[in-house]
């Protein structure tokens, strides 16, 4: 029997076992109805049930206070780009943003649709290889928004930006990797596809008080208080997407929840940066203080041995190194749902290539 | 063992049993990559090639002409109501819009918040047991935009109107159930949840040539052409509902295609509405030549027999028969994928139930 394969992609990425196994039952049989999960009306009440299941945990896990909203969307953090400032852009006001890399720089483009954007800092002087610090945010802006971490350069925001403005970020590629103080947030927002599900689902997290003061005409799909009022049943929702995202909580919450996921994070973390730092063939992408728990970013120093790596990765069965294909080199992403183990194997790989090549 | 249950569940719905089991085995390893389907990147080969797989299979089903491009979005055909007037709706122009329920009112309600609509026909007048006829649509409008089936009341356009101006349809929920000209229309779109697949995707046919003619500066996720462009991956599409949209219709081709599943959908309409006309106990709700071949409505003529035949609907393990919520009574929707059989079984129960009340 071929050893199990080590699955580092970015996203959609790793789940955990036990949570593709149900998820497979239940394309099959689910709740004991003799029907397939894909074949029940979001209106059922096991499938009710499911959504108001998945809601509960993502409020236990990340301590949601009271007076905020959780809601299970479509569309992926791209259609919140839109959503969220119609919902939180005055008419004629104006919303800082900071620059961090591709995922920034898309939500500040479609931000720009609705109202005006000031980018208060950028880190594109550098290629994104580190996040910007002490910058201004103007007082008189609607709402700060920025990205907690960039799946594609590896950085991350290790601390938060401190602003008496509501403050908005999308988490996609870091939530329920680490324990995150709800209420310094107007809204958070994640689609499924990194730490929390398959994709198609996007989670919103939002302060009910926080909406409702814009002034404009919202369409149904892009108004978070029609999604709250219809409790993200307004139009069928994804409704397998939403299951699995479900499973995926649970298995987390019986692992110990967020803050031994982000012990776990953390070792698998400082395990793969130790041997990029100590291994005389790579070097790391990212300033060192702004490194991401969840993608580490590295190159060859030498790029004509890339050939000879990449098969070696090949042979231990690791999947997903590539870089971004606007990036290049690698990319370890290391979801909650990736053993360390897994790094382990990749980091014996880096030094059986490193003995072969000295 | 117990006998299947018959789903007539009205959407999500039925999907066909080879289909499930495929859905279910992917979900522990996909394509012999020794890994879920969920847990691999959109941009994977194996999932580029069901990307390619669904579109070729949606052009070869439906005979769409060159000239249109295929898309799988996310969001619901809700999504869709405020997107197409983003693509087709002039700065300051105006569209047509028919009024034959629900779904047709939230597409008149979501493209007010683009332009003007003129509804130009309504069957509200008789809540919506008819499909309006002979009405005029202006030459002037930007587009015309009707809903093929109406799901929640039961009725169905059997000849589509014909216009000059550009039209776009709704068919959620009877599209693959029987041929249709795409030559007449520069766009049709669907949520997967009756016909295609499992929920979260949602179908676009779109002429090429239609598009980019508005002066409007549009949103990217609201835009066609980008995700033309994109192939359908501007952003994480909804990869477990593409793949499993993907085997719904190889399951269709393999059948003999939309001629032939139009047939069986004939057969099993046939005879469910002749029971419905002949059986004493019932009445049908729509006008008989506006019925519904998906979706057939109707009602007991004493309801204080309501319980008795839930009963023996329980009894025969009869699933999703009750009516919307906004209409009442019983709806029997008979997608692609139910068998005649299943019809033939509810078929007989309202005979048995006739018997024991005369």
């Amino acid at each position: 029997m071929m050893s199990k394969v080590h699955n580092f992609s970015a996203g959609p990425c790793i789940l955990p076992d036990a949570v593709l196994k149900q998820a497979s039952s239940a394309a099959l049989n689910f709740d004991g109805l003799d029907l397939s999960l894909l074949e029940i009306s979001h209106r059922s009440k096991s499938f009710v049930t499911v959504m108001e299941n998945a809601r509960s945990l993502v409020k236990e896990l990340l301590e949601v206070p009271d007076g905020y909203s959780v809601l299970f969307l479509q569309g992926g953090a791209s259609t919140q780009f839109l959503t969220l400032p119609h919902n939180f852009l005055m008419e004629g006001g104006k919303a800082a943003y900071v620059n961090t890399g591709t995922w920034a720089k898309n939500a500040i483009k479609e931000g720009g649709f609705v109202g005006e954007i000031d980018v208060v800092a950028s880190s594109e002087d550098k290629k994104f290889t580190y996040i910007p610090k002490g910058f201004e945010i103007p007082s008189d802006v609607d709402y700060f928004h920025f990205t907690s971490n960039n799946t594609i350069y590896g950085s991350q925001f290790h601390t938060f930006p401190e602003t008496e403005v509501p403050v908005i970020c999308d988490m996609s590629s870091d939530i329920f990797s680490r324990p995150v103080d709800i209420s310094k947030f107007a809204m958070i927002y994640a689609g499924a596809q990194k730490n929390m599900g398959p994709a198609g689902a996007t989670l919103v997290i939002v302060r009910d008080d926080a909406l409702g003061h814009t002034g404009r005409n919202i369409p149904s799909m892009l108004d978070y208080q029609v999604h709250i009022k219809k409790e993200s049943m307004f139009n069928t929702p994804p409704v397998f997407s939403v299951y699995v995202s479900m499973l995926t909580l649970e298995w987390l919450k019986n692992l110990g929840g967020v803050p031994e996921i982000e012990r776990v994070n953390k070792a698998k973390a400082e395990l793969l940066y130790n041997e990029i730092d100590n291994n005389l063939m790579f070097r790391g992408v990212v300033e060192e203080m702004d490194r991401s728990v969840m993608n580490a970013t590295f190159v060859l120093n030498d790029s004509s041995k890339e050939e000879e790596f990449n098969k070696m990765l090949a042979a231990g069965r690791i999947n997903g190194l590539k870089g971004h294909r606007s990036v290049g080199g690698y990319r370890a992403s290391m979801y909650n749902a990736l053993p360390l183990e897994s790094v382990q194997v990749l980091v014996d790989i880096m030094q059986a290539f490193a003995s072969k090549n000295t």
